[in-house]
């Protein structure tokens, strides 16, 4: 069986639990806190950072982007007419486009600030950089939140999923990210009908319940976080 | 024949440019500011960031590492020996592991703040955030530049090539990162003889020659840039 070095907030890490979901893997979880930077968790991942993936072999596979091209390269063609990352040349920039906005671009200017100011700060030492939030980032945040909603609602305007007519790791990445931001209670989805009914769509899949469950301690999640019909 | 929207100090474009040259392929360099935010090239790439590739079909793959995964799959297998991510699975996931460390890691902790601070706030006008350099910003990644190099350091004392026996997509990313910071002569060289050696011949190859030439207007590169025995 393999392993998933997560945070349970770390939106990268949803999109992978999203992904081993869909391909019908249950990974075992092990929690990291990646201030402390852990020794063994080190070796796994000298970049320190979560997911990273750990198969029985003992390979190690860090880091969103590269465990979702491992997982379609060791398990795709398994998953006939499910593949995640499509077969044609066009469809694959496209997901791979989209992916790269969520993970990179969509973090840099909205999770990272919210999870890192109210959520993880509040565990960190303060010598770790832990202590209040910085208003300025969460601000920042709440803006550019805006923005990457109404593209989402533009793409879905002309597509049945955000890269095509298939779901793919483009969908899983934008919502994972999204529930990190919603649970927080910072996505303004009165702004896009467009773009809540997709995450309606996507929230509605079994893989993902577990997502909804998790809980930070001392920090409950907006009202309607795990209501399917929010 | 393919366009390939750059910025002659954009490491990342620099990377497809080392790449693109090591497969062969003379694509036509188009040169983009991109806080101008032009209009054509935002069709091209939303995101509105370099690089991105056009092929002559009209196919635009932005993106270096969504262009990296593509001229694999598109011409890879026409590379024998000089495939730039190799064939097997595990060293797959090493060569990806080490892109994302320079492309993301390495960039948001040196090279962008370098390359933005010292070179884009020159041309930039004050309302895109233009004017002088931010000095704190500078002193972080000349801290954070010195722990990069250990680990390339620590690497090829273990390895010929950052990721193995051969040379790869790993190389070309970090030295062409290295490049932008080598240029505004803030690698600290002296300070690790085995990085120097490996980027010294990663340095000579001929698909390096045109990112020598490279000039920032009325900013002259740091005196050994271009000296192949520096």
């Amino acid at each position: 069986m393999a392993t998933l070095h997560h945070a349970p907030f770390c939106p990268n890490s949803r999109f992978i639990r999203l992904a081993l979901t869909e391909m019908g893997m249950e990974p075992v979880l092990v929690e990291e806190r990646t201030w402390e930077r852990r020794r063994d968790f080190l070796v796994v991942n000298p970049a320190g950072t979560t997911p990273v993936l750990v198969e029985q072999t003992g390979l190690a596979v860090p880091g969103a982007g590269v465990i979702a091209e491992y997982l379609d390269e060791t398990r795709g063609l398994g998953l006939n007419g499910r593949r995640l990352l499509p077969d044609t040349t066009t469809a694959r920039v496209e997901v791979r486009r989209l992916l790269d906005w969520f993970l990179v671009k969509f973090n840099g200017e909205v999770t990272e600030y919210l999870v890192t100011e109210k959520i993880d700060k509040r565990f960190m030492p303060s010598s770790e950089g832990g202590g209040p939030p910085d208003m300025n980032a969460i601000r920042a945040a709440r803006t550019n939140v805006r923005y990457h909603l109404k593209y989402i609602g533009y793409l879905i305007g002309h597509r049945r999923w955000l890269a095509g007519d298939h779901l793919t790791y483009a969908d899983l990445a934008a919502a994972a990210h999204l529930s990190c931001v919603d649970y927080l209670g910072d996505v303004p989805w009165d702004e896009d009908e467009m773009a809540k009914d997709w995450y309606a769509r996507v929230k509605s899949r079994p893989s993902f319940r577990p997502l909804l469950a998790d809980r930070a301690p001392g920090m409950p999640p907006a009202a309607h976080y795990a209501d399917l019909d929010f």
